[in-house]
């Protein structure tokens, strides 16, 4: 299944539109060729929501958010609504500055196919999406550990009330979806451990951001919402083999930076599949 | 004549002013510091034009164009004029987004030494310049194929409607001039195939824009208007020759972009001469 | 004294705020990674000043400077100044265009901990201070060589005016502090010279941006302002020693990029004192 999702996935060699920080532009698109896919950073207010419609998949990443950014996003999910393209929201320091946090709490209501972070960028997306709807959370909050584990109630709330797939990465990523979305009693929940990569994945900038991208390429190359959840293991499952594959011929990160996008290209969907493991729970 | 150029770019240096795109800022630079020319990403609104009067070439490309893009692209223009400083242009993705299609019309319109692009590109920039001059084109529009063969009459005609060298990009390079510009009757077309480089430079996001600038950067390093035809050649031969000579070490994207830069680097003026060929038309 | 800065600093793994240039994000990140100090690419004009307060070390880099970077750098210093976190200050191309070379002889009297620069933009830097403080400098100004020596009076003068630690970077790099500071007859002036790094280091773009970032990160991990010189000192060795590292097994500017964000991460801080030699006079 999984391995079906690469070969698909480079036989569509999907559009990929990113908005995505300043600091990932190049390393993400290099990521998004080397694993077959076709980026375009067409990211300006005037042109990304014409661009939304034509594209494969859609990534809004809040790194380094400008004005232009958030006009440029709003326009994007409205221009991918109108089409259907999947898009991808990496809410990047969610819950540390304020205007990006509230952004990211109001635009995940907009239908997000999937929703990729960290365990506290989830966690706190939870809680202001909950405090939005429901008034003020009723506990919980920032708690002291970032193990991914601690997401995981997070992770499925937002899930829920989202419909998007939700992932949380660590050294163990976690997916989480409700099947028939949208936060109905009674959903039933799946949820997906996969273990992949390596730590020093951390010690490269945009192996995280590159990985949204990534999610994007593999939702835009499904036919349609049952396979979502497989295509964002999927592409975690590619970005964490490259980084298993990586590290065996790389010891420090400028040298596994250049080694992960080789291995991205490089990797048969076999060889990334026998580099992972999943657990369904 | 081709071994020349390399030999005098490498020995002026260059300094090349770079209005380009946010994806490719960092490799641009590092190509043009590798090749032996000398970067400078002045792009403001506030400092580009002055600094296109000491720059020794100037590359406009159009792949992320912001409005604040816009404006520095018409400043520098303008300050290039003033004082004869030679000027590319790309037009990245010219027929797609319309705003920047037809600001790429309208540009190219004020005397670029050197148009650069893949055929498609090169074939809707000559759509547009023609359907402004003499209303809608008579036919032949985007066709279906992007072989660089089928740009041949769109180059030949943007190089005679605005005097520019104009480069399509592919596995074979096409490069035209009209000897006397400005499209007289009569003038004698030049028309040189280059064929370098390999396949695997599609798959890393900058090496057709750092060809932008490294045209820009050979324009910088040539006497007068008679040489730039040969200046043009010079850059793509140095680019190809890098690409060909990277592929002989590297087999995946990462380390081939690695490559690339050592190799524009390390070949001699002989080297590249060799690893290229040229057929006259 | 310098090997227990580099022990320090990794043992804190500072959170270094960049507002940087659009050329160097990246390389800057991975360079702070690599080191071990932990970057943040905060720098709009919403986020930037309250992101000081939490910082550990910020950078201020006039490379690209919009209108945003002006705005986001005021608030930052501002932000800064209000919990007492240092602040790092590299005024590329002071000199050249007017607008960056005026806002940098103002901001520099926002007490940073350090300003970082090669030869010609300390010397201009010292030039307009002087002009803005005591009238038409005396005489001097820009002259025609780029050697660090002759840099020496612009740096202490800077060092004594703003109470900043100034470096000037180059074959040898000088380091100059008024014990004291902000210009009081008799204040104690320490001159220290490191020579460390290799010629190539001038070849990839960003090294010079990135060790403004260093510095950041090891002024963010000093107790006090005792220890800046010595911080200051130590950011340079790292970045040099790294370099010369490098140099032993790259031979060409692609390859030395990614070796250099190797050794940063690879060498030890006995090996970064072995590798670089300190003159103090």
């Amino acid at each position: 299944m999984l391995t079906d999702h690469v070969i698909t996935m480079r036989r569509a060699a999907p559009l990929v539109q990113c908005l995505t920080n300043t600091v990932v532009t190049q390393f993400t698109a290099n990521a998004l060729l080397s694993a077959g896919a076709s980026p375009a950073m067409v990211d300006t207010p005037e042109e990304a929501a014409d661009f939304a419609r034509i594209a494969s998949g859609v990534l809004v990443n809040l790194g380094t958010p400008t004005a232009a950014l958030y006009t440029a996003a709003r326009e994007t999910v409205r221009g991918a609504a109108a089409t259907g393209t999947p898009w991808v929201l990496d809410p990047v320091a969610c819950g540390g500055p304020a205007a990006r946090s509230s952004f990211a709490a109001d635009i995940v209501m907009h239908r997000p196919a999937a929703v990729r972070g960290n365990p506290s960028e989830i966690r706190a997306l939870a809680a202001l999406v909950s405090r939005d709807l429901t008034g003020p959370p009723s506990g919980r909050g920032v708690d002291s550990t970032d193990e991914v584990e601690s997401a995981l109630d997070a992770a499925t709330y937002l899930a829920s009330t989202t419909g998007a797939v939700v992932a949380v990465s660590g050294p163990r990523d976690l997916i989480v979806s409700v099947d028939g979305a949208a936060g109905h009693a009674g959903d039933a929940v799946r949820t997906s451990w996969l273990t992949s990569g390596v730590p020093m994945m951390q010690q490269v900038v945009g192996t995280g951001c590159s990985l949204g991208a990534l999610t994007a390429a593999y939702l835009g190359s499904t036919a349609d919402r049952t396979g979502h959840h497989d295509a964002v293991l999927a592409a975690h499952a590619h970005a964490g083999a490259a980084g298993t594959a990586a590290a065996r011929v790389a010891d420090a990160p400028g040298s596994f930076a250049v080694a992960w996008l080789d291995q991205l290209h490089l990797l048969s969907a076999g060889q990334i599949g026998d580099l992972v493991s999943v657990d369904e729970l």
